[in-house]
């Protein structure tokens, strides 16, 4: 599985456009950003399916870019101060700690902008519908309904009033929208049937409610050198935590369950469309540790 | 002329879709950052074109919010803490003052997700090569060649080593970069030719240069009652402004040679497009002082 690490990186880089002539102090921050993608599952699982579903490798790799461009914004800008305060960020300083919180900032808008500008031409010669649906997911996964709106709940979040389940939600209107976008900006391309489409956006909750799950325990758990961020904070903060909300049996008798879930969703989506959805079958085959480093 | 105050702010509302659900936080920051949207000369320009061109009212309006949806967040972000540290715009005190930090952040997140969002509708059924002009324009005037690219120059500007060239130069990059969005995203529409392309482009940049030249004009005379903005900002913060950087007699030649230019390259549009450029006609044939509290 090593083959991952030598696409994202490289391509991380040169679809940003940062030439020479960017402010030396901008461009440092946009390196520094995009030089430590994660294992890189989710812009391979874009890549993959887009390539599933006709797209050219070219225009394929610009659609992976999209995704993390847009998810690595998300933390650029959930790590500020105003924010969530954090120090590191898989295993490094965040940018804002290293090249100020101006160029942090400017970063996220440019990791943004380039975001839009890769999807659109990835998609330019899609079908009408095939383009409308697939901004349609942009629109929603990374606006008020999605991880704008998410993280504007997860900053208001009172631990006195707010239950498991509101912690959930919140948890999958963040980490779900994410989620989603990588799914189905891609899955757009292949038309799905509506059977198709339902299994994908379960698939979506489940795998994002999954994934947070595991941050949560790493956060309660784990110290600052295991998970490469900074932990401890949703305690210190007061951020919605299910391993504090439900305890560990709990949260780890969830886990188990959303795991199960999962799996049965992949199975009624091979069902459905066979072969088409193959490479989300290969990203959930691993072992759920491999994956949450992504 | 007092028409323009009533369609933008109900518009500006009205598109970003945040009900009741979204964050009573973030909604506030939205409604306060939109409530006082100035004159919307940039959106009437922007819908008169656009109407023009052929689009629809629905979807003349949607162009129009998109590009003052950039504008606004553009302006939200630059009055950060860590940007311009700013106090007051367009006579109220800046949202990240009364909303917070992060509410701001968010708020202009929303504004850019929907300012793409609108592009994308309004530009639905135009012909692919227009969709894709638009579209490109939109790239760049927002990204590294242009409001980022810029924005992080101005940060970076060090008053030792610039000349008045570089002043400019920072000041056409920022500021004409959010002219030539709201001229060249609706002239796109009506497919120009090369030689009132050139014309146009022109246009930006003798505009974007004028508009920054009395915006550096109020900052360096105006006390801050007068400018509704924060002022005297430029020199605290060592920022470029060419009334510090050629003196005001030079200041105000430029002013008039600005000025000239901009009206021989009208003239010279309506030479070449006739009345397909009315829209730009009326608002350059206001006074100065009125436009420039667009």
């Amino acid at each position: 599985m090593k083959t991952e690490h030598a696409f994202p990186a490289a391509a991380l880089w040169r679809h940003l456009g940062a030439g020479p002539d960017v402010e030396p102090g901008l461009r440092a921050a946009l390196a520094w950003v995009v030089r430590a993608p994660g294992k890189g599952v989710r812009m391979n699982l874009v890549q993959a399916m887009a390539l599933r579903f006709g797209l050219s490798a070219g225009k394929a790799e610009r659609l992976a870019c999209a995704v993390e461009y847009f998810h690595l914004a998300s933390l650029v800008l959930d790590d500020l101060p105003a924010m969530d305060d954090a120090q590191s960020r898989r295993g490094q300083p965040c940018v804002h700690r290293v090249h100020g919180e101006a160029s942090a900032i400017l970063a996220a808008l440019t990791l943004i902008n380039r975001g839009y500008a890769l999807t659109d031409e990835a998609l330019a010669t899609a079908p009408a519908r095939v383009r409308r649906a697939a901004r349609g997911w942009v629109d929603r996964c990374l606006g008020l309904a999605g991880l704008v709106g998410g993280q504007a709940r997860d900053l208001a979040f009172d631990p006195r009033t707010t239950t498991a389940r509101d912690v959930a939600r919140i948890a999958a209107a963040k980490t779900g929208a994410l989620f989603a976008l990588a799914v189905f900006l891609p899955a757009e391309l292949g038309r799905p049937a509506p059977a198709e489409r339902r299994a994908l956006r379960a698939l979506c909750v489940y795998w994002g409610q999954l994934y947070q799950l595991e941050d949560d325990v790493a956060d309660a758990l784990a110290a600052e050198a295991v998970a490469g961020k900074t932990t401890g904070r949703d305690r210190a903060l007061g951020r919605p935590n299910l391993v504090h909300a439900l305890g560990l049996p709990a949260a780890r008798r969830r886990q188990a369950r959303l795991a199960a879930l999962l799996r049965r969703t992949l199975a009624r989506l091979d069902e459905l469309g066979g072969d088409r959805w193959q490479p989300l079958q290969a990203v959930f085959a691993r072992p759920v540790a491999e994956r949450s480093a992504a």
